[in-house]
């Protein structure tokens, strides 16, 4: 039985007559092929990648594990179309706080085409990417079991911030409540030596080397467990996984200069949340709460 | 008494009426202020990098130290001009091999005029920059005693090589003999903990953390002296140094991205010529050898 994902927090949804993804109740993730090129690319890399005995296993893990591909119902009711069977990185976990954050000041190509570079150049250049090196793609944050989960009311609201309103939705992210952010969970969901930065740091070293794969509008997602973190006894499971393969190249031979670029901004702000958790904070535009 | 230097391989030259950098005997550089606002803002930069107490003194030492402004004899006789005064960094050298490397894949800044952005782009994108994270921008190998010093005859045509070229032309740097390029000094100018790739990773290391400059179409000159590695009874003083800071920007809170994305790349080139030095070779253009 399939149905749409309750945690997805960018991209394509399945909802008012359009193709989105569905998953089971067995921890799979079924992706529409886009009908064009990207959805063949994507396939490449999953194939690709997931056969590839040169990416260690502590790296292969960041990436949803690849199930092949597969004619299943649509979510739109048009019938039998192909989809990715993939791992439903968000499977098994319990209201996640979940973070979608678009790595790269260039979601371009220099192979694209013409139209396509110009269409992504404007984005970058109007979004946070071209002076953060990423932007904010997607967010849903656990309150309380009361106050449900919190998502901004319009998701474009969050690609544009400037520096310190995306440090404040970092902070945000990891605070025991969203409206005053304390941080109160940075160290043990940024922080040790299974937390994110960790886990960031890892993928870094692995950019640092591989240049085998070019990334282009490819996202970083960020989840943890609020609840676990509340109630101390369990851990929140603070995990990485990277997504999004439609845009992904050849390196012939160079490193991703773009994706590690991005990847290291990104990390400096974790970095700074950590070390001054109680920063200078500026505000941010009300959202939308729902009950979970 | 100035005149104009031995070893500039990019950037203008003085020479045919073009206002130009001279040098003097006790190594100090003059670099003509440019009129417009990039000579405001390259002493601008001067002025507060020399004086900032948060950059430490082994990577301050990367940068040409600066002795401020001064009224000079300009190099095409057009009388007294205003120039940076600045340490002449290949000063004491005796036919040093040089390269000229422009880091990041941009030379751009967000914040430029568009049209500036337009030329840069196209720049960027016809020459190595865009795919490499950076540009080979000026070179010069001194061969030997008899044969002299190794120049490309058009310097454009080391702009825009391929990744497999560029790595040719890094390893023709540290060959006893450019024409069959050996790597034989590879070992002790890019490798060892004096080596440049030591002195990149020390620089990688600042740029991972520094987030007040952003510097657009800047260089890294590799310098070393190739008489003393074939002799063998010196230091054949391996060094790098960040040089050209007319397009530097305030970094706002944000690591510059795009010049640790185009450093690392150069990292990566030099970490796999230590790796594998007899690796694939390609053919690369003649140039020409004048006798130094």
């Amino acid at each position: 039985m399939l149905k749409a994902p309750d945690h997805q927090v960018a991209g394509h949804k399945a909802d008012g007559g359009n193709l989105g993804p569905l998953v089971d109740d067995s921890g799979r993730f079924y992706k529409p092929l886009q009908g064009n090129e990207r959805g063949s690319n994507e396939v490449s890399f999953y194939s690709s990648f997931s056969s590839d005995t040169k990416v260690p296993d502590h790296i292969a893990r960041f990436f949803p594990k690849f199930h092949g591909t597969q004619l299943v119902e649509a979510s739109n009711g048009s019938g039998k179309q192909p989809h990715l069977v993939l791992e439903d990185v968000t499977f098994g976990r319990v209201n996640p706080s979940v973070m979608d954050i678009k790595i790269g000041s260039r979601t371009w190509a220099p192979q694209s085409p013409q139209d396509y570079i110009h269409k992504c150049f404007e984005k970058d250049r109007t979004t946070s990417s071209l002076r953060l090196g990423f932007r904010l793609s997607g967010i849903q944050i656990f309150q309380s079991k009361e106050s449900g989960i919190w998502k901004p009311e319009k998701r474009s609201s969050i690609q544009s911030l400037a520096a310190d309103e995306v440090k404040l939705y970092l902070k945000k992210f990891v605070s025991s409540d969203a409206s005053t952010p304390d941080s109160a969970f940075a160290s043990i969901v940024y922080g040790g030596s299974a937390g994110i930065l960790s886990q960031l740091l890892e993928l870094k070293s692995w950019f640092e080397d591989q240049t085998k794969y070019h990334f282009y509008s490819s996202s970083i997602l960020m989840m943890f467990e609020k609840e676990s973190a509340l109630d101390g006894k369990r851990s929140p499971r603070p995990e990485i996984k990277v997504i999004d393969f439609a845009h992904v190249f050849e390196g012939e031979g160079v490193i991703d200069h773009n994706f590690l670029g991005g990847l290291s901004s990104l990390i400096k702000f974790l970095s700074e949340i950590l070390t001054f958790p109680d920063g200078c904070e500026t505000t941010i535009e009300d959202g939308e709460t729902t009950s979970s």
